[in-house]
């Protein structure tokens, strides 16, 4: 394991980050909240502390072997090195007064999960809030890809930049959009922030607030959900709901569909099988809600409304609210702890297994019991008319049941706080597949203080495992990744 | 698709069924409960009736052709013809007026799950009572490897009672322990009578009727669970209550085991894994639950039996009780959940997703991470010091799929009841395993009568697809089985 280079690459992003914490820090200044201030002074002095040591001591790293294992354990020791450093302005500042509170926030941030210990956010200094809400626009799209983007850091080493990307990127395939990979961050970065500031401005058209707004707007973008207000989005107008739906659904999409969109190739977008599932289960979904919790509301529009948003906000894993969805019928609730597992298309700033991971398992279902009643044909998996590689297969059916132990180790360990059973499984689902608010005690109108540190400790590994697809994490746990050589 | 024979099959399986019923309906003649008595002669009036007609059209079957597909599709279709007409005797008798919870009660006794939608099994008449039970004993080992070993139905066909055998028998893989298949399905007919027979004798000797323990010892047997009584196993003395922990411990385990231990084999019996992991987590869970829940007991004793007790009906999905175990606090039923879910061990009458099957899961996905680590390093998964056939692999993942997939949606549809997320997992999950009670509504003290007919429905497949492992029945739903010719 080539360590003095993931060192190296840690000092870079931990640099990275402190220049992505200035606004937040411009904003306490300009709002002369003193003690967030200070408290991103300190964090900055630590960070430029931690750099300038690892930076020291990894003089001589060579670029030499990158491979896999190195991609994914860069991945797993940056993002929890960027969320332990991150979240030191929460906690110097007084704002949040336990660490671990801090830091459970910070991966929520990061993480693009949404999910707070907050009992009221309206408290907190602006310049915290901003702070926390563009942690989830970093974190959307990747702090390393961004990295990738910008730098040089593998000089032409192809590999390099491809394992970290695809340790990074959510989704069981990383396609190249444009032959060189640094091009395809950059194209990806643009269609993200092009899409962010689209958001942004209808939200100012709809009368929204300058900080409202951009802070709304971060949350959308990097499907994370920390909103400005203790009700979420219930205060704001519809038409300002119903633009964060429309965007919430937009960033669900796989981003290499945009792509497709600016070459005008229309055709491979509505031939893409991702994409019309996607889409199938939001109307689906979204129709069957309606149906269900019709009763609950006064007018048509407002049961539309709300069950879009609801959908919207599940399936794209962001978690703002605008109704207590808690308070719907067993079916209702049913149905969103589905679409939790589901989540948005691969290579999106969403979570959960992904659209395409249900396509795949769900050929591979078939392909089985085609299998064990003709022994002797032999099929490849298709999607989009290309057969897919063998190794994506073994990749997707190790990933479901990686998903699985996790969710039930998850849901045993938080079970000893003694909430309900309904509580603690939303809540594992809500964190794992980074969604935000789960049911019952975590509910839309609730938040996570109430579990043990030991719970927030578990809570947030599974944020980090969700957001970065379980195995840059599960490697931290393998013995033979912290062997001198191999 | 060879229909004929298939006919021809069921005809013989209705006939064995018949002379399966004769015991109850004795004892009910003895007993003179009349209604139950003509409920019995009129159930085997039809059950002549269908079998004369079935074999009056299936007369020119051929053997022929006899593939994984037709043992299939055979053991789906016995299986529910056999439960559609055993369940008779409890509609024509009024002792179950709808048909619906009779086919629920018949179907829950085959499979051996134990789920019940009796409010009060004390009222019910005894001869069915006795076939309530006895059903467990049947559905345990399977009735068509019972025509297998008592018939020579195919003749030297040896391909004919492989694939029923695999089609109808727990576990991944399906090993004969002699050559011929025939003589493997009598060995285990033996082993499985002489446990039953040493569990009644025990249970005598403890002081219990003997009615009470020919239907215990057949419910422990099966690893069923239903029982005579309205408490299930709790007024019962501890002696009576730690045969029967023994006993369904002894039922969850390969019967092969006991082959090898006839053979006096016992280091092959102490290298299988299975065995091993199977005692482990049972001693490991039973460790957890006394630790969680020893303040709710009097005395260590109580606490120790009714944790062993719990964990034995859980893990054997069994489903008896002696204490109420929705009322133990939510890491403990957390765990229970967990527990539902693994099962027995392969080739038992236990259900669930069988113990081998998380064995080769978990290596499965130890074997891909060290792949996506060193590509070029190839490896088979070793069970037993013996490397698996790839065949066995994928088809275990399509078993987690298929799982999954079903356990959703089958959530989903019954949450349209409106009971509790905890009601409506727990049932799913217990029926699906074929453990019989789960948490809260449908808790131990509870039953499943409070669900709709459409929930109901549900639940009788899931326990079909627990008890024949899924295939047998998700063959049923697809198109390319019902077609004249391939």
């Amino acid at each position: 394991m080539n360590f003095k280079l993931i060192g190296r690459i840690i000092a870079y992003i931990l640099l990275v980050e402190a220049a992505l914490l200035l606004p937040g820090m411009l904003i306490s200044l300009y709002k002369q909240e003193m003690l967030a201030f200070t408290g991103f002074v300190y964090t900055l002095g630590i960070i430029f502390g931690i750099s300038l040591f690892l930076l020291l001591i990894t003089r001589n790293a060579k670029m030499g072997r990158f491979y896999a294992r190195e991609g994914l354990l860069t991945t797993g020791l940056t993002w929890i090195v960027m969320s332990a450093i991150g979240c030191l302005p929460f906690y110097f500042s007084g704002a949040i007064p336990k660490y671990i509170d801090c830091m459970f926030e910070m991966v929520s941030g990061f993480t693009t999960t949404g999910s707070s210990i907050l009992t009221s956010v309206e408290d907190m200094p602006m310049g915290l809030l901003f702070w926390r809400s563009f942690s989830h626009w970093v974190g959307g799209m990747g702090v390393l890809v961004f990295l990738m983007a910008i730098v040089s850091l593998g000089g032409k080493n192809q590999g390099f930049t491809l394992h970290i990307l695809r340790a990074e990127s959510p989704g069981p395939v990383v396609g190249k959009m444009v032959p060189r990979m640094k091009q395809t961050a950059m194209i990806l970065y643009q269609i993200y922030l092009g899409l962010t500031v689209l958001d942004f401005l209808f939200l100012l058209a709809g009368g929204m607030p300058v900080f409202d707004a951009a802070c709304t707007a971060f949350g959308t973008a990097g499907t994370g959900g920390f909103g400005v207000k203790n009700d979420s989005l219930a205060g704001y107008s519809p038409y300002l709901q119903n633009v964060t739906t429309v965007f919430m659904l937009l960033f669900s999409v796989n981003f290499s569909i945009y792509y497709l969109i600016l070459l005008k190739k229309f055709t491979d977008v509505f031939r893409d099988e991702e994409f019309r599932l996607f889409w199938c289960m939001v109307f689906a979904s979204a129709g069957l809600l309606i149906w269900n919790v019709r009763p609950l509301y006064d007018t048509m529009e407002e049961t539309v409304r709300h069950c879009f948003f609801t959908v919207g906000t599940v399936m794209s894993t962001t978690g703002f609210a605008t109704t207590d969805f808690d308070l719907w019928p067993s079916f209702a609730k049913g149905l969103l702890l589905f679409l939790m597992v589901g989540g948005a298309c691969a290579g999106s700033t969403g979570g959960g297994m992904k659209q395409v991971r249900f396509l795949l398992l769900w050929k591979s279902l078939r392909r089985n019991i085609h299998k064990s009643l003709h022994p002797r044909e032999v099929r490849a998996i298709m999607v989009n008319g290309r057969a897919m590689d063998e190794g994506i297969m073994d990749n997707t059916n190790a990933y479901l049941i990686a998903y699985v132990i996790i969710v039930i180790f998850s849901f045993l360990a938080i079970s000893l706080d003694g909430f309900s059973v309904e509580t603690n499984l939303s809540a594992v689902l809500a964190t794992f597949n980074n969604i935000g608010p789960g049911l019952s005690a975590v509910g839309p109108t609730c938040n996570f203080s109430a579990y043990s540190d030991f719970s927030k400790f578990v809570m947030i590994m599974d944020m980090l495992a969700g957001r970065l697809e379980i195995f840059p994490i599960l490697i931290l746990f393998s013995k033979s990744t912290w062997k001198r050589a191999r």
